[in-house]
């Protein structure tokens, strides 16, 4: 793995500005892209050379929302209300989870993720411990936080207060700093607001950004303004919340002065276009959320509400909805929408390494087949990419500059035994 | 291909009633289907074999919509208002296509759909007879019909309904029955009335159905109001539209009263859910349709705006859609977005010899290779079809008991050659 040489591939770099379709070549070396360009790098005698010829080379997808363990809850319950589905469905699977499922749920998410192009993912769950391991023996990227919810005793919400900062400080910087983690409150709803401010007061002590669950239905915002008399952007706001780096998942139910003042306080936001469609919840407001300049990504949420991790489908989610939904085609142009999968989603993650393939920049790279119909004729790669491929359609996977995928199997995880023990997991939590 | 055994595989069947979802066999006898069940049958010693281990069958899917040659266009022009797109874009390349363009585009797009599990196809363009052979050759199932534009001299309207109905005449019946044809006025506001009405009286004359796009844009409703004096299925109904079956692709601007004339009228409408999304045009009124138990199908609409013809994404995107928007997560079920692709699907187009795995019906069916990390865990196949496959999944085809794909090679078309073809017509356009 010191060096890899991408010889003769067409490589779309997501760099900033206008969209760059490069011919040519990139350099790989331990792990960090050492040069991209038309013309013949010299590389050493060892090199490890990846015939370009019918693939196409973009920075690996950025999936910043999610809780991969709950994989194992894939289409165990479909098109329900959402709070029978919560309830009734979710919540008491969810309380029978040990150690074991955690980890056989967060494999199959990875799994999943990999053969689909993510190699970067935010998750937000509990017993975190496991979905941390499970990403370091994958090899993928992870940004992890061990979600808590305070509606509970003061000694409950200490407890889990202390789990969340131990996790996060064990386990920030492993395997080779592919990992990192933040806080996270689940939601405002789901916290009250002196156990919000402590959370805040631990990211500020430990330097971590914060993460949570924000406006994702139309009833929770109700609540809010019942509880507190303010909608859940300022009631944050007055907690303090975007005194730290913050990224919001859902944020679906905004008026104009919250998009104004998540603008204002650089919040970034998680976009999650196919949950939102499954559990009723609504449609973001993209278009204004791009024009007011917040930082926005794509996230896809649980398996048990999507249900799958592809994040291309996100991408065509994004592209295809607030032009339907506004009644305009010129709402999320294309290269757009993979700019949140990728540059823009790393930058709303603040993960300024990774996002777009250029010298310095963490060899996190994708190869997709393009010699297949749908991929032609050659008139836009961009276009066909976001319309038109699938997470299928990745061949390779690279993640700081290790394969993880080739021509579609895992070279890190065992497919079978996988899918083996998240059916006998699943089979388990039926009891 | 005399008889064929489908042994040990898992069969979701789609016929009538419940969800079934059978593990067992199946035997094809001359192209159609003569057993179902799970029981061992006896087969001929000649019987091929296929063992269906690690993999989900189900009948072909059905697209009612599209334009197949206009595949050429895929990513020539995106996320633009509707008239520039058309008026700029689409209509003066496609002024330029002549018969080997429109062969060109059909085998790309037939040659996507096959291998993403489309068995049957609708299709309205011109140059027809370059489409249905297309068809013949690769062996898939395709309901054609010369669309025909009125906005022209009396001469040039009556060469064209000439060639229409001379067309149609040829092929109804080719390819042992595989080919059907209609009549198609390409839509009330591109057709005079009195020239839609000697359509209608052509397709009386020779036992058609008719075909048509109906108020697929907010703009196109007004004008017909400004012009005639009533919105488009009251003035198709005056016509006479509906005494032949009629399919009306697109219906996205239905006051009630519209679609309650509809249902009276046992109109079958093709759902485009992904094309009006990229287009701006809107979200169809699904859950109110379905009530109305208007005759329902799902179509792709061609590939420049679509961008693939990938039917499972119609699905998922008729599943999805409508619960976001009417936020509502029990709006079109899963079951109910799988109807629509197969049983419902053939149903619309009076197709009542395919849409489901059933004794006596053709062997029209695809094979999903569920072994994948998305198909896992084993809570709900139909859920997971919905909701977390797509084309790529598709292992092998068959149409009329002839396998067609066979792991995810086609067999009777020469992809590469297909490939090569498709850009060399794109390029001779862009000249």
């Amino acid at each position: 793995m010191s060096q890899i040489w991408i010889k003769n591939g067409a490589f779309i770099t997501m760099a900033a500005g206008e969209p760059q379709l490069l011919t040519g070549h990139m350099v790989v070396d331990q792990g960090v892209i050492s040069y991209i360009g038309e013309q013949a790098p010299q590389v050493s005698e060892q090199a490890d050379i990846i015939d370009g010829k019918g693939l196409l080379f973009m920075p690996g997808l950025v999936n910043t929302h999610g809780h991969a363990a709950m994989s194992l809850l894939r289409g165990f319950s479909d098109d329900l209300n959402l709070q029978v589905w919560l309830q009734e469905k979710m919540w008491p699977m969810e309380a029978k989870y040990e150690n074991a499922d955690t980890r056989a749920g967060s494999d199959l998410a990875i799994a999943e993720m990999l053969l689909s192009g993510t190699t970067t993912f935010v998750d937000m769950y509990d017993r975190m411990d496991q979905v941390a391991q499970a990403a370091v023996d994958a090899g993928i990227r992870a940004f992890l936080t061990r979600g808590v919810i305070g509606l509970c005793s003061p000694e409950e919400q200490t407890a889990k207060l202390e789990e969340a900062i131990s996790f996060a400080k064990q386990w920030n910087g492993a395997g080779d700093g592919r990992i990192r983690t933040m806080l996270s409150p689940h939601g405002p709803y789901t916290c009250p607001p002196d156990y919000i401010q402590r959370i805040i007061q631990a990211a500020h002590d430990l330097d971590l950004p914060l993460h949570t669950h924000m406006s994702e239905t139309k009833a929770e915002v109700q609540q809010n303004i019942d509880q507190y008399g303010k909608r859940p952007a300022a009631h944050l706001d007055e907690l303090g919340f975007f005194t730290r780096p913050a990224l919001l998942a859902h944020a679906v139910h905004l008026t104009d002065e919250e998009i104004e003042l998540l603008a204002r306080r650089g919040a970034s936001i998680s976009h999650n276009p196919i949950s939102n469609l499954k559990l009723g919840s609504g449609v973001a407001r993209v278009p204004e959320l791009l024009r007011a300049g917040i930082k926005l990504s794509l996230g896809t949420d649980s398996v048990a509400s999507n249900n799958n991790l592809d994040l291309f489908q996100e991408i065509r989610a994004a592209a295809l909805l607030h032009k339907g939904v506004n009644g305009d085609p010129t709402a999320v142009p294309a290269y757009t929408a993979l700019q949140l999968a990728t540059s823009l989603g790393a930058q709303a993650i603040w993960h300024d390494h990774i996002g777009s393939l250029e010298a310095g920049k963490a060899a996190d790279f994708i190869a997709i087949n393009i010699d297949q119909p749908h991929f032609f004729p050659r008139t836009d790669l961009v276009s066909h990419l976001v319309y038109a491929a699938n997470g299928r359609d990745v061949q390779h996977v690279w993640v700081a500059g290790k394969q993880l995928v080739k021509n579609r199997e895992l070279l890190t995880m065992d497919e079978e035994k996988i899918r083996f023990e998240a059916q006998a997991a699943y089979e388990r939590l039926l009891v």
